[in-house]
């Protein structure tokens, strides 16, 4: 028998298609694994997260934004704890049919995020599936020791905030399925997060405790007062709003619960002392962020309360996504 | 509203099933992130792989294995590499219907193996698919700096070697399919194969080159040749074979094929210098993993040569297993 002529598909597959988003330690993606030095003087920073076609994202997105979107929500697990990336490891379980074509276009589009973001694959699996596409990706992140923001730590009287804008993920699946007229900007946010890194980093000694939001503003900001021991009230007039999440809020005032608890945001919130609003504002434009203080701490149960403009209360006819 | 009382179900299952596997660093896997101090003077050995349910094991095979599967396939990478187990990471998509009792005997798999080999979950995503029960996990080890066994190195003359036995979980996955009379030992070697880590461990400075054998023997040694640009035969009576592949082989010789290449082995393939037989016994002893040597590089292009008994050139109708 010749072995060495004949290549396994496999093989030549990695070889085409991953092999150039192989960093170094990753011995070209031929070894049985990757060989990592970790950075001097760090911890390191590590999450995993997965995405089922027709679950997390649309079987008809286009492949380049497939790899990037899990490549970004992980990179928001990074952001939320003040990390800076290092590098990844991917497994794709690939259903029949996917062509070259496919491929091509899903790894381009992870070269361009490799590449903005500063990590590199090390290691991962192709395998086949009857089912749908899916996919999962741990990322290892870097941050000095003690320095990790986690999601505890929130005192009564800090401060609630916010980067960016809410609800845009939310509004975007809508739009994506053609259910919510949109110029492409509600889509693109659905499809491709925005994950705040330079932020996260820049709150480093700043936010007592922070995370990012993937199951809702209300339902996540619940997360933090969990583990605070303590309540919070958000101003929904405060929470910042792209203008086309405005936009689509006066056209129809009934997409507000989905604003508030829809998920899919992946900004940051975190909690700062109320004298440190001043350095917020300092680290959101180091880090080129928007950020928004949306609400406060408070004595009382775990729970949130949401005040209108008026102070009255609303409410949320559910608190969040669950996958179960 | 009151996000406190009601927590989200994925919030629990995590709770109930996930956090007793966690480790130190998880954070109780209630953050965005785990934290890891990197083990000082040591590199880190990082792969991932994925399963499939009806691609990589059988739908009905009992859940205590599967996790258990995924998490030895990966520690034979960590052996295959000389790697000593540190952590890892899993995700998991569940199909419908998925219920509490069938977690329990997952999670009651892992938890077995993370006491046996040493390491602790320190993140992951539990996600909902519409399709087969797919599992993803990277796994994490360690390596004093510049000791790790890599794929290349094997210089012509090199003898080869191999652990334990070779074709039970090829013939364990016929047997598990009711195709092959079995006692419950060749389906029990494909349903958990034996990573062979202490060995590895035992290998560093002793192998010159090392891959753990999954594609099936005569291809994953023709990668060891590809990378040493080299030649290798195998003689084939040397190869070792379990009580219960012989008894399966002298029941049906035509099984010859399927032992030398389907793969599914998790053995650790190796090279060693002529004159380092000794050496390489010891490291077996010392690992209480048998050892055998089966075969010589030798000069010339990038194949294997099978050859029988009588010297004569065995040949295979196909090179092993490919996904794609």
């Amino acid at each position: 028998m010749s072995e060495g002529a004949k290549l396994p598909a496999e093989f030549s597959l990695i070889a085409r298609h991953f092999r150039p988003l192989a960093g170094e330690g990753a011995l070209g993606l031929s070894d049985d694994a990757a060989l990592l030095d970790p950075p001097a003087g760090q911890q390191l920073v590590l999450a995993a997260d997965a995405m089922v076609a027709g679950v997390h994202f649309l079987p008809d997105d286009p492949p380049e934004t497939i790899g990037r979107k899990l490549m970004r929500v992980n990179l928001s697990d990074l952001a939320a704890m003040g990390a800076k990336p290092l590098a990844y490891l991917m497994t794709v379980a690939l259903p029949p049919g996917t062509d070259t074509a496919w491929l091509d276009a899903f790894t381009a589009g992870m070269a361009e995020d490799q590449a903005r973001f500063g990590l590199s694959v090390l290691g991962g699996d192709t395998v086949s599936t009857p089912g749908p596409l899916t996919l999962s990706l741990t990322i290892i992140g870097t941050v000095p020791p003690g320095k990790a923001l986690l999601r505890r730590g929130a005192r009564v009287g800090d401060e609630l905030w916010v980067s960016g804008s809410i609800g845009d993920g939310a509004l975007g699946l809508r739009a994506a399925r053609g259910a919510l007229p949109d110029d492409g900007y509600l889509a693109g946010r659905y499809r491709l997060p925005e994950p705040r890194v330079d932020l996260g980093i820049a709150l480093r000694g700043v936010a007592r405790a922070a995370m990012d939001v993937s199951d809702g503003l209300a339902q996540d900001c619940g997360h933090l007062c969990r583990l605070a021991g303590c309540s919070a009230e958000i101003a929904v007039q405060d929470v910042p709003l792209s203008p086309a999440a405005r936009a689509a809020l006066e056209a129809d005032p009934a997409l507000l619960p989905l604003i508030l608890s829809g998920g899919d945001d992946y900004e940051l919130l975190f909690a700062a002392a109320p004298g440190d609003a001043a350095r917020v504002v300092e680290a959101g434009l180091a880090a080129r962020t928007p950020v928004t203080r949306i609400g406060l701490f408070t004595e009382g149960p775990a729970d949130v309360t949401l005040r209108d403009a008026k102070g009255g209360v609303f409410s949320l006819p559910r608190g969040g996504w669950s996958h179960f």
